[in-house]
């Protein structure tokens, strides 16, 4: 009997309570009764990603709604510019490449953020670009890009600014009205403690405007068919039902606990982890700019970060996420997603120790976890 | 949200598997695919109970099983022998007492064993003894009295005896036949991993050839009546048709660990509990005879037991037991029973120590945790 401790940064833990919602019985999709929970899912979803207009659903993945950000936006040969810090950057480059956009590429370097002055840079020496796309948080790379600064940039009339939030809406502050982003796309699978296979998007009336115009090819993912539909109570195609019903109860315990406990939560998990990889003498990923969705840690110089990951999974029921490409192998990623508390943070910790011990590299035991206590009490009034 | 731990010793952690299993669509109970759940259940049973003799179940809590030893085996004014050493003790003694039995009672200090000595003493003393009742694992007092041994002095010609097993099978080895024991009872909330609802009992021969002989009143706890029926494919009564599917499920997890593997997974849970309470300067309510079900603590002079369970309760999410009677508030009970593994045990000390800094009680944080690792690793290979 190994436990089971699922702590990377998507699928993530479900709870109960949502997981009792998705058991209810399959109903019709085109009923009274099912309008009613989509209705609900609806009005919660806007206020989660701060937006006075619709924020529609697909049944995706959150990749299906990066998809239909891209080709409902634009037409082939437009010019975007995309910042590719990490596997999720690199999404957006494919993305826009399948669809015949003009891509100007800024390279981040993995671990960091991209600087708003860059962006500055490229808004300026490409006064033709139409949208400008990059991650809120970028999972891969543990690391937060500016998009609050860089929509300082671009609200009003400059390119539209499409941000996947998948690791970021429900997990910190990103408030797309207030903040002027013109797209906003998350997933079903992270802060929203649902099984992966819903995708979400929200648009400005400066992108729904937007849409009027892009020739690009789109059927499934058709943002005007979809908002027509939505607004009477149901997706265009099938919905996933029993996601929309988890939908509601998830969207409930997040309003019962309050989106700004929620986002101190998931910092104050973020924070802890950090603290204790420092602790242990660890070196951090992105220690300039974390995000508060994942912790990247360097395992130490010599050591096997996959059979470490491999050790952990197998014998201690712990699964965080490895490194990718030139990173596999050399990091852990370990997520403080959607329904974890303090005591994962300190599953996370306490069991990287003990697998540091038994791969004989340099640990005290119980010296991490001493570091993430001392910030997970902060909770504790 | 704060995620909820609970370690208290029943109910318990249900599993997955269990709950999945419980979830089945609602059968009859006289049908043969109820009889072939019940059958898979009763040849587990035997299995975890050490015996060749049937086990049987009731639609009961574990003192609806004790019910039944006493009301089968025992006649009005017929003497018995009571180890009464806590709460489970004393509720053997309310039950013989109910009968009116005539009860033999050993006094032991909460916090020890019985002395074999002192058995054989009353057994000496009292050659009219028709039975002795004792727990194998006292709850109450997280201590574990020596029934192998005292079943020596009775097997073959001794009086019955008659072993409450509630958290000791599945937990530690209780061997029926091997050791003669000739009643043991336990019920489902432990470490059967399943919700509180069914109680078992597994007698010996010479203990079947007593109930025939037995004058107390019984009916829905008549072993005669059930042992009929269920050798037939189902309970007399209604049995509980869900939890007899989740018994299934539970029994098929410990066949797959390996009942070996799950004794020693107690076992070592409970030693880096009490490692962690000894590395903390605490002191155990039973350092000589401790449990592997349960790990009894005093809390620091001064500090009050019950605010700090409470505390730990709403503000971290863990659910201890608290201490009874003349231990109330002065000691926590830490449970290692059933779907349970290294990490929670790492939970429960981190959390302790957590709300004794909240409480300013001497603590260095992570000390505790750290001897705890240091014994968990010990399944690491």
């Amino acid at each position: 009997m190994i436990k089971q401790y699922l702590l990377s940064p998507g699928p993530t833990p479900i709870p109960n309570e949502v997981s009792l919602a998705m058991s209810k019985t399959m109903i019709h999709h085109r009923t009274p009764e099912f309008a009613e929970s989509f209705n609900e899912a609806r009005t919660g979803l806007k206020t989660l990603f701060g937006t006075d207009n619709d924020v529609l659903m697909f049944a995706s993945s959150g990749t299906g709604a990066m998809e239909a950000a891209v080709a409902n936006l634009f037409s082939p040969k437009e010019k975007v510019l995309v910042v590719n810090g990490g596997k999720f950057g690199e999404r957006w480059l494919r993305i826009s490449q399948a669809f015949d956009l003009e891509v100007i590429e800024i390279k981040v370097e993995w671990g960091k953020a991209v600087r708003v002055s860059e962006v500055k840079q490229q808004l300026d020496a490409h006064p033709d670009l139409k949208g400008i796309l990059v991650q809120a948080s970028e999972t891969s790379t543990a690391v937060v890009h500016p998009v609050r600064e860089i929509a300082e940039l671009t609200r009003d009339n400059g390119p539209l600014l499409v941000v996947d939030g998948v690791t970021a809406v429900g997990v910190l502050p990103v408030a797309m009205d207030a903040w002027g982003i013109d797209v906003l796309v998350t997933g079903s699978q992270k802060a929203l403690m649902l099984p992966p296979g819903l995708g979400f998007i929200g648009l400005s009336d400066r992108a729904w405007a937007k849409t009027r115009e892009a020739k690009s090819h789109r059927f499934y993912f058709d943002l005007q068919l979809e908002k027509k539909g939505q607004s009477k109570g149901s997706t265009a195609f099938t919905p996933a039902v029993s996601l929309v019903f988890g939908l509601c109860a998830a969207l409930r315990m997040m309003k019962n606990e309050g989106l700004d406990r929620v986002y101190a939560r998931h910092e104050r998990m973020a924070r802890a982890t950090r603290a204790a990889a420092v602790a242990l003498g660890l070196r951090l990923l992105a220690p300039d700019d974390p995000s508060p969705a994942v912790t990247g840690i360097y395992v130490p110089e010599g050591a096997d970060g996959d059979a470490l990951l491999d050790y952990l999974r197998a014998r201690m029921g712990i699964t965080f996420a490895e490194g990718q490409d030139h990173l596999q192998g050399k990091i852990v990623r370990i997520a403080h997603v959607g329904h974890m508390g303090a005591f994962d943070v300190i599953i996370a910790i306490s069991g990287l120790e003990m697998a540091f011990k038994k791969f004989g590299l340099a640990v005290t035991l119980g010296q991490g976890v001493a570091a993430a206590q001392d910030v997970l009490m902060e909770a504790l009034d």
